[in-house]
């Protein structure tokens, strides 16, 4: 059976000595309070929530997946249980504005709050998770009223959240949604329409849901401007009178079973319009940014599971000997540990897990500055977030599900087996690719929206930053070696863009051609700039005689690692962005296949 | 629901334009049978058998999964009635000795029927797949009593067959097996152990099931020096009796539901020793690599699968405009197969699937050679042949998950929803990495004990067929471009090689750590060469007034798309085939984690 240990020493530091939080947190307007003290309580809290309430009911959770009948949903056994001590321990409010309730603590805490919590159970984690979303849509763009009447209830957890958007014939592309919403005599909309995909639509956890809804006005405008955006709560907040949306079905899927995957029907349901008519697409955005880094951390989530749990295993498991002779001479073979294709796996996975960790906690540091900070501070965040949000997304995602299949791998044909949980891991990760904008969408957010059509400005923020580190290092006794290679590819991304941006002036099908690459090769580089960091400051705290050898070796051995047999991945997309594209438009759909 | 047609069109392409087979039949003494018009004919009344009965069953299997009642199996609904009419088909029989009922037919033949039966239906393949493996072990080592007793009914498909090598302890480390076999009075042996992932192990599909097994005699040697085979019969041939031999559970696992992955349980089970005694696993090796080309089948079936359905769908699906303007100008929106990006997944798939069928059928005409050749042919053959499977087995069934998740992920949201099927393809691909040896072990197969271990002699016998192609269509005007990076690549295949030997001479681990990278290197370096010929062969076809331009003009777009961007991953693999081992070996086991 799988086990969850937070990362705790680990997450102290990137957090701390990677990322200096504690200035970043003293030096911020309204995150003063969280101190150090504060901050390491919360970890430890969470961590034990995590490791011992939620990390038992993961398999559990997989097993027996969400029962639907007759429009209501059963979830999992304890899930309803895990919720209610999630919200007496008060952890749905701890990033929330305190006028409603909140703790006032900055969204970055959040964040860490839901690495451990959705490490332990990610289908569990996308209850509140997605309450978060529809926090975040209110707090942002809802009117007094609406804050009091339905955020009061959604950061004290009382009350869950959803964002209905897809529809049977358009996820990707909302200009083509149907759902309609008729002007009331009483200033409320009545909705119609139907929402597929919808993630804790329906549920047994709490008294009342509260969805936010894409849907048309009555003569608006066709596409995307004419979308707006709607609060239909389950129950009516004052009468109590049940409201016209109900849950058709759940869908049998893949992985996340945990969570129930809703079909919403909304049959005349009332509701109540957030921000100005048709202005829905743009308010969501908000939303959509939130739920990007969300999905981010369950790339991180399933690659640390996988590899907390493979790494059991590979101590554990005598399997053939040593090929530089046997190691463990008492035994009838080897742990499979020495094997360096074992190895391989394990390193990987440590890689992208504690890579991931220090991008992931750096983006949240970037939110906590688009929200708290001012003028050109907030300004410089916006920017840099907007760019790295599609790569943290889609790479950590992607490397997610490579990292979930080395843990897969490691245990061998017991990997393939439902008790180890490891294929759970797999079929839980494989949503983070196609959900919250697929790979391919978030490549063309990347390269197109915020590249190309920045003229680079975007990239640049973000290569400004790992160009000064290069400079500051060069030399660096320890990691001038990588600060080598590192700025020989912070110069050749500036250069594939420009090719690329070259050619997509000729033909705008460049972009998509090169975009999936481009984000990947995007994604080795701004891994390799905090594993230089992560080195750098491994060193550091050696030459200051830590007593923690063991644990700054790992990280300077680790990035040794990422630099010299994962880096080179990058060679494969650069020559891939670069490529012919006419092979790939070449075929007319039907000499696809004879 | 997904759907399958058998690609005739393609496999004769392979089969008769690109290698020849006329001719090799023609040519082959046992093989002369194997006409053109029996070729088709086989060819088309598999297909139908495969897409009316065996693909229908598949999503069922996969729903349904086997059940285990007391010791007894029951299969999903249809599975029995499918190998019923498989049976009445003289389906089993194809490829076997007339001296045992079977119709004599080349090898080959049936590795092609296999991958119509096994793309329709993987799980239920499995279960005449299985006993493809115990007869061809029957065969070479049986008695002539063993063969009349138990191949004949193999042969007709009355009875079906398993292989049982692993057990809970040691499943690549067969040299731990522990499985007891003490000799009785009568000569036969009583058997006691347990085996595990018994694929097929018990079902209710066939009147008898008899069991290939690996055991110690007593006082047998340790290790992979004292290790027996035996037959071990469910029920007793003449007396009926039931054995010793019961299934005590079967696994709940990731994929491949509709067949039974059975713990089979020896308990004074009544067996009989094949082959000389502690020679066991000699003689499992024949079994082993027919197995390993049946799991190369298993890739290549889950990428078709995934791309035959994947392409319906990306001509279906209207989804957002295509960014050099719209081209579905009538509707709402484009079909998704306009975009790059999706496009490049379908002819990613296209490439593996044709490319894939090229390197299996290559390998199948083969082992027509090492059955049905003298001498230096046979030798030939058996020295390629030997080079060749650990490639085909992990790369194609790397490529083939590769290829099933891009199937999944052209659908979106809704690749990750049962019904559509795609999931399944995903999950029941997984597998195919890790039985008959994981993708790790194929690696040390092929890169110490196939290529170190004859001084690169295995290695040569196949670049020099590439050198010669190379040598030959240097000038070619179609082809010239591709020949040029094949020869390329063919040169570095060597030197990689050289240098891979080299370090190992100092360390042995160097081989461990660049052997997954080395195969997956040389898989991409074999694709070339039958894309390249395939390439030629079409150029020709068009250049001899060919009716069928748009078939051999995709061949010449997939070839192309093939060289420009899939073959530069080959950047990567050779970077990290030379990358410095330290990194990898460096940290202890319990520095991994804090």
């Amino acid at each position: 059976m799988p086990e969850y240990k937070a990362p705790l020493r680990d997450m102290q530091f990137v957090l701390n000595e990677v990322l200096a939080a504690e200035e970043h947190y003293a030096s911020l307007p309204g995150c003063e309070e969280a101190t150090p003290d504060m901050v390491n309580a919360i970890l430890e809290e969470g961590a034990k929530f995590s490791e011992r309430v939620l990390a038992p009911l993961n398999q559990i959770g997989d097993q027996q997946g969400c029962q639907f009948n007759e429009g209501e949903v059963t979830t999992p056994e304890g899930f309803k249980e895990a919720y209610q001590q999630y919200v007496e321990g008060g952890w749905p409010s701890l990033a929330h504005d305190p006028e409603h309730g909140g703790q006032g603590l900055p969204e970055s805490i959040g964040t860490i709050l839901n690495e451990m919590v959705g490490t332990a159970n990610w289908s569990w984690s996308m209850y509140p998770g997605l309450s978060h979303g529809a926090m975040n849509t209110l707090t942002e763009h809802g009117s007094p009223e609406q804050k009091e009447t339905y955020l009061t209830k959604l950061v004290s957890g009382e009350w869950t959240g959803t964002m209905c958007l897809t529809e049977p014939h358009c996820g990707t592309d909302l200009g083509m949604l149907r759902t309609k919403a008729e002007p009331n005599a009483d200033g409320s909309y009545s909705l119609s329409g139907t929402k597929i995909f919808i993630s804790a639509g329906e549920h047994d956890m709490a008294e009342n849901i509260v969805h936010i809804v894409l849907a048309r006005l009555p003569d608006a405008p066709e596409g995307t401007k004419g979308i707006s955006l709607f609060i239909v709560p389950k129950f009516m907040p004052e009468s109590g009178e049940r409201n016209g949306v109900t849950c058709g079905s759940i869908e049998h899927k893949m992985g996340i079973h945990g969570n129930a995957t809703c079909v919403m029907n909304f049959d005349n349901a009332t509701g109540f319009l957030i921000g100005p008519p048709n202005k829905g697409l743009n308010c969501m955005f908000t939303f959509m940014n939130t739920a990007r880094l969300g999905t981010a951390i369950q790339g991180l989530a399933h690659t640390e599971w996988g590899f907390q749990n493979s790494l059991v295993y590979a101590k554990d498991r005598l399997q053939m000997r040593s090929l530089s002779g046997a190691k463990n001479t008492d035994g009838p073979a080897d742990p499979i540990i020495v094997h360096p294709a074992v190895r391989n796996m394990l390193m990987t996975q440590k890689a992208f897990a504690e890579g991931g960790r220090a991008m992931i906690y750096y983006s949240a540091l970037l939110v906590d500055k688009t929200k708290q900070a001012e003028a050109q501070e907030k300004a410089d965040a916006d920017a840099l977030l907007a760019f790295l949000t599609p790569i943290a997304k889609a790479f950590l995602t992607e490397v997610g599900f490579e990292s979930a299949n080395h843990a897969l791998q490691v245990y061998g044909g017991h990997g393939f087996i439902s008790e180890w949980g490891m294929e759970q891991n797999v079929r839980d990760a494989r949503i983070a690719m196609l959900y919250e904008g697929t790979t391919q969408i978030q490549a063309l957010d990347l390269l197109g929206r915020k590249v190309l059509m920045t003229q680079g400005e975007s990239l640049k923020n973000f290569t400004k930053i790992v160009h000064k580190f290069c400079q500051a290092h060069a030399d660096d006794e320890h990691i001038g070696h990588l600060v080598k290679e590192l700025a020989a590819l912070n110069k050749e991304w500036g250069e594939l863009t420009m090719q690329v941006g070259m050619k997509a002036m000729k033909d705008r099908e460049e972009v998509g051609a090169a975009a999936v690459d481009y984000l990947m090769y995007s994604g080795y580089v701004v891994l390799a700039y905090f594993w230089a960091q992560m080195a750098l400051v491994a060193h550091q705290a050696l030459a200051d005689g830590s007593s923690e050898a063991g644990f700054y070796n790992a990280k300077i051995t680790t990035a040794d690692f990422y630099y010299k047999r994962i880096l080179p991945r990058t060679r494969s997309h650069a020559e891939i962005v670069k490529a012919d594209i006419d092979p790939l438009m070449a075929l007319a759909p039907d000499d696809f296949a004879f």
